[in-house]
């Protein structure tokens, strides 16, 4: 949580933070202000003391509805600052940053984080580096940054947004679930719209698009709705001019977020139209009891990677590979349980294998499970996924509830 | 344009250039990919040599659909690369692109892009330099890096793309216009929504963001659509609880873009619903003349910034601050007229007072051309905003047509 932001900076033995960027799409940012139209902001926390936040005139509105401490940089010299860089941006900003640190009385050693222009940063922060050379500036590894520990827990304001995306998310599952199976179908089992043309993956996208807009919720990326060959490749978002037909997987993970870059929900269901072939069948069966168990067994502070053993004991017993035994299986089970969820779509804790035994799915965490198979040559893929949340008393909360049919009955169509 | 990369990796002394992180929403890695499902990539260009993509196996057809050359993450031996980094993975990391480079037979100086989590990132280069020490890591700063130079034209095909978001976006704002003008007003002026309740900010957002929605289209940012006051702060978004009343200026500037981080169009008009105040009306009459002029005056090869001095000047003649005789102005023309537009909403040519001379308007440039007015504690703002491509053929072509009236009129209302 938020509140143990000093005491991970005391255990990574950092004197203060700087975070940079824009306050929207920059989970950092997005965390300590709550977002908001503020570019290229600045943010610098010292441990134990109130962040602070540096931003444009133009935004100065924007800036105030953080409830944060905040400073105009137009408090700064800084056409001086540029003349005295000669036209050097990077310098320039250097310059503004010492003078500010100087101010703060900022010493030691300092983390600095933010989704920003690789570039710039770097150019910025090897002249600051050069300006002080008694400070010390570091990163940290993702996985192991006090951002991602904090964000690991979450309060329950937090948990209460995110299971309001679960909500939208579900409401819009549901509504192309009931827009498939009310198609017309031609004679080559291909869905028809509303005007006769054949249904392609690219209208489906635009209309669960508008259904999340109507809700006030973006996909901020590229929704995956894969049919057939698509769906046995985990990430492929499947292709805009494929044709959506009976009979194939459709593997639809959706993970939508509040507008601006704050928290995600994320959900799969995998169907087949009209009719399952037997070997999807099997597939899907496979996926759904591996998924049932885990969320029986979803046990308080047991590790994550616990679970990924078990996925893929399980899995590896039926006579598909894994990651357990096979190095990069690009069919069988080739990805990990699950992932913690909240202003990034990925966050702590994580379930690979090889992950720290310190990644448990201790109260507070938001987390996926979302077992799946993947067979690209046989032109099929089957994935479940839902999100919970541990709560504090110690049970376990599936963040929105959504039926797992996997065969789909079309309204208008009977098979011969 | 892209085909510059080459030349202008030569003026920068760079021998190769590594592009970081995903390919959506990171303009590097968007203009070299040209976007898709691509997590935590990694781009490499030597100087005068094709790129090389690496990717992970689960975005393979993903990867593959870039047209680019690509190599699987997965054929490096990862598991030993983090035992050997003794679990921290930006070192393991390091450690990979350590022999990525040695395998291509990088070297010399390279400069580092992409729009990422700083911390993370910086934590493997600093393990990468020490790796490495024959080697040089650059960054650059922004406006000066061989990215925003070489995004500073475009060609026919971007241009198109420009053009096509130009022309949903004046279709939406259309729609806004009508559904505005279309509203009852109850006797304190305040438009209503067809059940009767007052009409918000926020609710007319939401009909914006569906429209777009409906085009395929997202708005990545919050749209600025403000009333009164927080329409005489430039980058106010608009308070959503606000009601939407007569007689106040509306600023809607409008920057959608295609999904995933492609493409933008910037667009700005301002409203009275039903009337104008007579201070406000005089506001838009010089706003929407040096608009006029700067249009007509656009001139190939002229440097951006000689139209920003013109438009301070022209307005300090009328009495309003600028920045060319105060210091940060809180009132007045409190910023500059316009930037280059195209995978990043503000890129060069940049209209800065202080922009170099080299920022001109060449031929293949798209920029804005947005003066406006400000005074919030009057209760008002105006600004007008077009986008604009410099063609090869040196005529200038405004890339989308939409009226420039300033007070519409109210279909169901008339003025007492």
């Amino acid at each position: 949580m938020k509140s143990d932001l000093d005491a991970l900076m005391k255990d990574h033995k950092l004197d203060a933070i700087l975070v940079l960027g824009n306050a929207e799409h920059n989970p950092p940012m997005y965390y300590l202000t709550g977002g908001g139209h503020i570019s290229d902001a600045v943010l610098i926390k010292k441990r134990d003391e109130q962040p602070l936040l540096f931003y444009s005139d133009m935004e100065r509105e924007e800036a105030a509805r953080t409830g944060l401490k905040t400073k105009a940089f137009s408090q700064f010299p800084l056409k001086e600052l540029l003349q005295e860089a000669e036209g050097d941006q990077s310098l320039a900003d250097a310059l503004c940053l010492k003078r500010i640190f100087s101010d703060l009385g900022v010493k030691g050693r300092v983390g600095v984080y933010g989704k920003v222009e690789f570039s710039s940063s770097l150019a910025m922060l090897d002249h600051f580096r050069r300006l002080a050379p008694e400070m010390e500036f570091v990163g940290e590894p993702l996985v192991g940054s006090i951002f991602l520990y904090a964000m690991e827990t979450k309060n329950d304001e937090e948990v209460g947004r995110i299971r309001k995306m679960g909500k939208i998310t579900t409401e819009v599952v549901g509504l192309v679930a009931d827009y498939l199976t009310s198609r017309e179908v031609n004679r080559d089992e291909v869905l028809l719209q509303e005007d006769g043309s054949a249904l392609t993956i690219g209208d489906v996208k635009r209309r669960i698009n508008l259904w999340l807009a109507e809700r006030g919720v973006v996909a901020a990326e590229e929704i995956i709705f894969a049919i057939g060959r698509d769906a046995g490749i985990p990430h492929s978002t499947g292709n805009p001019n494929d044709l959506v037909r009976l009979g194939q997987t459709i593997i639809f993970d959706i993970f939508p977020a509040e507008p601006g870059g704050g928290y995600y929900y994320d959900f799969t269901r995998t169907w087949c139209l009209g009719y399952a072939p037997e070997e999807a069948q099997k597939l899907y069966d496979q996926v759904r009891e591996i998924f049932n168990l885990v969320e029986a067994e979803f046990d308080l502070n047991a590790p994550f990677k616990e679970y990924q053993k078990m996925v893929c004991e399980y899995f590896e017993s039926r006579g598909h590979k894994s990651q357990l035994s096979t190095n990069a299986p690009l069919d069988g089970y080739v990805h990990s349980l699950g992932h913690g969820v909240g202003i990034n779509i990925h966050e702590r804790p994580f379930s690979r294998l090889n992950s720290g035994d310190d990644q448990r799915l201790k109260p507070g965490v938001v987390v996926t499970s979302e077992p799946g198979l993947y067979y690209p040559d046989k032109g099929m893929g089957v994935r479940i996924e839902d999100t919970y949340w541990m709560r504090p008393d110690g049970t376990m909360e599936r963040l929105a509830n959504y039926p797992y049919d996997f065969v789909l009955r079309m309204k208008k169509w009977n098979s011969a």
